[in-house]
């Protein structure tokens, strides 16, 4: 088990019809707020209009910016950093899922920094402080509710890059399953593959010794697993989404991979991906994923044949580590594609010609991503050729 | 699932050494430390010179009030409030585990109030703030480093009672494994038995959609009976007293069980054991869990073969619930055993007599406790002849 520090601040609200109490939650913690979301849905639904009666009830001024996307652009990050200067904004409320969160934490950082906000974002400087971040979470997945990080696509460069940092951790996160009752399937798959992905990067360890997180994780899995389909079978079941919601705030929460190294290489290969072509994250990591685990499996059998065991429990018996390990990359796949998650790029309708670009942009200006197996530029290519 | 907040402010520093820069870290947070404590063995290993070292060395003024035993006395909080008076204390530093912690906090808030601090354990009154506390630990098991609750003994009248609350939280706590490697096995059994009864309570819910938490407990169980067994195997090993102390603080600090309802009928049976007799927590509850759970069998048979199944792995194929529900407690049983636990009150010497005076303050005021089943004055007595 490695050195760590570990705290979370984020104070979670979870319940139904809660985002009409976060002026109440709010009040001494904020004077005006920025409230940043995507879409016509969250206005139709009166979502909004719940969340401003409720800002106006506990007499906290707002503004509003919509035109947040999947993969949240930088443009609009500079955008709302200029109203929270012309503004005096305090506080940025994020009302949606792991974009308008991650966007919203930009901003926040942004608000606070005197040069481009980018800089964070390619590592050349380290926030110092940011305006507080809330979020009234409306789709699950992303773990952004209760994490340290942001991941931002500069469009003009092609280019899709993250942060962590301690100073971007929410403040409040309202957790209200209603809200994600209406989603359409396709976004649940997503979520479901994203929960799942952020359990797999810690599960991939090369810390020898972890006993009490191997286990978390892998109970984490299960019960992804079986929420997953559940919430398929019984899409008007309150509990399932309710579950959901938790279990991907528990995935990314930091609270199970404390002392050990994660991996994070499929993530950086993913993210080039949707930098360049409009495919939500989790649909791309249920491609990645699993041509990542094809291509890194012989790095340590004994991994791969405990997750075909524990998680996906494949008797042990009559196998040996290698077709433990090739069966618990193919119930990955068969689990995604139960989902309705297409399994390969081409199928998902992304262009295959941009791999050597997409290797190079993964790497920045490292030589290797990725810790489990670490992957120089070929490993990246390859792994994409995998997911063709 | 239940509707929930969650909060959680405490910083953990974990690994070797730490308690060395315990100055560096309250740097900001305090100005005058009381260091709390009991036992030689903290003066004579030079821990307790390590942490006042470091407290010169950050200019961080000190007073020490030694005499913490295992269940901490309501007494030692007294004097420990009037020293924070006449001193000026702003922080009390428990140095030790459960006991010592425990006394801290509530000392932390005895000296924010003006009345009488056992008010909030009789729930007379709620506290509204304490001084800040800090922790290095060197005992794992009870997980107060990161819990809300303080459990002390009022040995005037032979009551033993818990208060939780936000504001006895820890500021922040030390977690170095090395301190806890030279306690005698007994201790670390001891420990590992109010581990898992901690997890256990949790487990035993009424909540009827748990999912995540659920496989999240079992996951912890499984680790927890995983780093038992390990470290009485190898107890030079660092990594495993590592996994112990991680497995306490994670057990308890309420990441595991969001949105579901706890029971701790039994230990609220085993505080009025251990507050006639001294006998520590964790071999009380060993004793005391295994016949709570025979009592409750037939609450929930689904709950206890469920138990069996996937924390004990026994195969469901060829046994009826029942069957299996009586192999789980059996296996509970078998593993207290195997740790060198005593498994009745009468191989752990505890006289017998007082069943009646032990159930009327288990109960105090109130007609029942616990949840999974409400016991009342005859069933508290009932379990008492059980662990008998």
């Amino acid at each position: 088990m490695d050195n760590f520090n570990f705290i979370n601040k984020t104070k979670i609200v979870f319940g139904k019809g809660e985002e009409s109490n976060i002026g109440k939650y709010l009040q001494g913690h904020a004077k005006k707020v920025l409230i940043h979301y995507g879409g016509g849905y969250l206005e139709e639904s009166g979502i909004l209009d719940r969340i401003i009666q409720s800002l106006e009830g506990s007499k906290i001024d707002y503004i509003t910016l919509d035109g947040v996307v999947p993969n949240p652009r930088l443009s609009l990050v500079y955008r709302g950093r200029e109203i929270c200067r012309d503004e005096k904004v305090d506080f940025v409320l994020a009302v949606g899922g792991g974009s308008a969160i991650d966007s919203s934490k930009a901003i926040a950082m942004a608000a606070e920094y005197d040069g481009d906000v980018w800089d964070f974002f390619t590592g050349m400087e380290e926030p110092q402080k940011a305006l507080k971040v809330g979020v009234v979470l409306t789709i699950p997945g992303a773990g952004s509710e209760m994490s340290e990080s942001s991941i931002i696509t500069n469009e003009v460069d092609n280019l899709k890059y993250g942060v962590d940092s301690p100073v971007i951790v929410p403040e409040i996160s309202i957790l209200n399953p209603e809200l994600c009752m209406t989603l359409p399937s396709n976004l649940i798959a997503s979520g479901v593959a994203d929960i799942l992905s952020h359990l797999f990067e810690r599960y991939f360890t090369t810390t020898k010794t972890s006993i009490v997180n191997d286990y978390l994780l892998e109970g984490a899995m299960r019960a992804v697993l079986d929420i997953g389909r559940k919430i398929m079978g019984d899409p008007k079941n309150y509990n399932y989404y309710a579950e959901l919601m938790w279990s991907a705030t528990m995935a990314h929460n930091g609270s199970l991979d404390r002392g050990r190294t994660s991996d994070w290489g499929s993530h950086r290969i993913e993210h080039e991906i949707s930098a360049l072509y409009d495919i939500t994250h989790g649909k791309g990591m249920a491609i990645v994923f699993p041509a990542w685990m094809e291509y890194v499996k012989n790095e340590n059998l004994d991994r791969f044949s405990r997750l075909a065991t524990e998680v996906f429990k494949i008797s042990s018996h009559s196998f040996t580590k290698l077709e433990l390990a090739d069966q618990a990359i193919e119930e990955t796949r068969r689990y995604f594609k139960e989902l309705g998650l297409e399994l390969s790029l081409t199928s998902a309708k992304v262009p295959t010609d941009k791999f050597e670009d997409m290797a190079d942009k993964a790497l920045g200006k490292s030589k290797f991503i990725g810790r489990f197996k670490r992957l120089n530029r070929e490993d990246i290519i390859s792994i994409l050729q995998l997911a063709k």
